[in-house]
């Protein structure tokens, strides 16, 4: 029962000068609160709801961009994987290979994220039972890569919205793979906003102490210095100015949550 | 920000003995953690799934019995109306009338238990949006009670499963009303066992904890010395043995969250 | 495979006058098309989003008026109950009691609308599966009432927002009672539009095709003279001047479905 | 307000001698019928619940299979595409690409098929409202190709459960691209077997007779001469032998719909 780690940053690696600044600032943040810390950003935003939307910097301008992050704050990354094909190339600069929610169940992109030995972040589909993510284990444990961790963000609740079952981490758990909350997707409502996704960023601290208090090995959550300007997810990214607040609430439940006799 | 306050007591009011058995038994528990207790117990089981099922002591058996409770223990009292006529008589031994979810949008009921004075507790049903309780509220306080309480125990979610969305504690509490979540009724599965209604219970101290930490005024358990031979809601009540370890957690939770800088 | 029937008529019965008139036009349709009707109409509207939206004449009122349009029209009459002592005196001047969705597993109201001997409708409760409807007719059956109606009109998805599941139709058709779809109370937005129910017209005679082609025994639809000037459920009620075009629709599917070699 | 066409096949080619004979089979129904056909097969399943499951032939071993069916037979074929590198390829065998439901958001594939000047042919996410496929045929149509169908497929109901929402239909429609029903995947029950996708076949038959008295431009279809030992969806596939009389029925429905004044 260690104490929640942190999967961080901003939901598109908009340039190298930004992903460094918003590296070093969630770093700042983490250390300061001795929270272990995963940097995230996606080189590519490959479902937007919109073509004229913007998907980032893409795969070979980032590879850089992820390694210099390593090296210069000793951070581990994680991005997202969209194609089989990318993964052997990513798994070169991040740690943790992420499956989108959409994608949870292709098999090929399973694999091949099992294939590179790094660990492997599947995110809950919008439109799976948590017991349903053994299968999604299983494939990745029988193509010989165990190190997996399990996201919830959220399940369709009829049209552009989606519902945080907090029954789902335990079940999860269940598979003895890390579980993470994102907090930040969770709050989205997908198509809310026309071309759009929307999104109530007022519920990220709700869903995230919540989130905590079931028990879990780490909250996701997009952050950003300017979350109304972002290129994407802006209205459920948390403003960077309120990320060491949020975290030290969470801190402090998670301090308890872990200690309590049940927990063990 | 007070410390939660407990609403617990059995399904069903058995009989005399076994009910004042339950209430010295939970008021021990709460007492010995300073906890705020209201003892609830049911006079009647309007709403069975089958017509076979028992319904408890009936309005005339149980109004000495309520009384009894309240004079003996010093324990306030909650329990459920069906009928409008019921509640001006029940009102009499009884300091919290409770509005079944099935009944929370019958305007005569509400008018009613509104009329007694007594404090109304209102569940959320299960097909209604938590931004919709507003107008719950402001029937009960057009009719003159400005007291009352709003339940969250679960909205529908596709058959035979519910599912708790902790988005809606934060959204009902805008009404200025204080918020409980009835963590034992949110893990039934209506309808779930054929012609009865399942329940999970192993998820109850999982939703009560994340809705502790998103910050509840009260949490509704109902509880029971012999859960599996209760004769209802025995698949998701917490057995009396069970109570104070759960409630020590919950405490815990509680006390951090309550002082919290952004409680406030 | 008789053709389907209709219940049809205003959400509320506004005055003696417009309940008449409405009966006239809505026979007078029916009869054009050959088309069995049973007349519907509220004489309570008793769990209105809102406390001081208007609710009806009120039993006394209604009951000569219920009395005068069976005599006069020579038509089966429908209402809805709401409480348990209603029944019996209601039943004197209707042909079919109908319980809400919300109540409809309410026990008391069941057996006193069984006790009458009249055919009971049970509107499936938004927060039920269609194979939990079983217990609902064993429980009016137990009563010694065999005469059952079920109606569907909708499943919560979500908030605010209710889905016609097709499915539902045949499943509760394994009951042995006759199934209704109510068209018009299917396309409601529950409190979407604040402090009233919302809805979408144009989407009723989509569902209504569904159904038939499915195969009901009856379609439920309300329709109004005036829909956005009636004091309820205007947002999805039929206007009455496209109820003939609608039905005509509706046959013409009937009569081809109640004829398919599967449909035997 | 052309007659439905059918899009129908196995679910996936399993052998060039069994694509051949099922493509022979339903083809000889259709002709008979004089329903407009376009043959289904899948070359890869491409997310199936298990590893171990079976996935089809390939795509190098299918596309001289889809040539020969072409060929002999005159058939349109339509197969779907997992991948933005395939579609280049197979539009060179085939008429109609189709996007599998979790990839429709997937902006790399929906460009790919596009480029192709195939018809693309887009299956509804569980996960989307009807309203948000607008955003999908603009990616298509901006990516210059305007051939493009959607499908409803059913969409995310509680857990393991889908729903299909007939008011999807006409709301697609909106966007001007011609509307398929699939009524063999909208009655699986994801993950509903454990380590393999369930499916109730009962209910293929209510759920196209729905959207067909709806209005749609065509019906898919999956369809097997054994589908108890089909190596995948064989809880939910038409038995070719029942193939014909389900046509019959929709086509009896079809006609009528496609005649009334209001279809206009």
């Amino acid at each position: 029962d260690a104490p929640f780690a942190l999967i961080a940053g901003p939901c598109m690696m908009e340039s190298r000068d930004h992903a460094l600044e918003m590296a070093a600032a969630v770093k700042e943040i983490a250390d300061s609160l001795g929270i272990g810390l995963v940097f995230k950003t996606s080189f590519d935003k490959a479902n937007r709801t919109s073509l004229s939307a913007k998907r980032g910097l893409g795969l070979s301008a980032a590879m850089p961009v992820f390694a210099e992050i390593r090296e210069r704050f000793g951070l581990p990354v994680l991005t997202d994987v969209h194609d089989a094909t990318q993964c052997m190339t990513i798994a070169e600069v991040v740690d943790v290979l992420q499956i989108p929610a959409f994608l949870c169940r292709q098999t090929d992109l399973l694999v091949a994220a099992a294939a590179t030995g790094r660990v492997v972040n599947v995110k809950k589909g919008q439109f799976l039972a948590p017991w349903d993510m053994r299968n999604i284990v299983d494939k990745l444990v029988a193509s010989g890569n165990p190190n997996v961790m399990l996201t919830e963000r959220g399940a369709s609740f009829g049209y552009n919205t989606l519902v945080s079952d907090m029954r789902s981490l335990p079940i999860m758990a269940r598979t003895g793979a890390p579980v993470i909350f994102d907090a930040t997707h969770s709050v989205q409502q997908p198509g809310g906003q026309g071309t759009s996704t929307g999104g109530e960023r007022e519920f990220v601290s709700v869903l995230a102490r919540a989130a905590i208090a079931v028990g879990v090995a780490g909250v996701f959550m997009e952050t950003h210095d300017d979350p109304d300007n972002a290129p994407c997810d802006g209205p459920n990214m948390i403003p960077l100015k309120d990320l060491k607040a949020l975290l030290m609430d969470l801190q402090a439940i998670d301090r308890v949550v872990k200690r309590l006799p049940t927990s063990n």
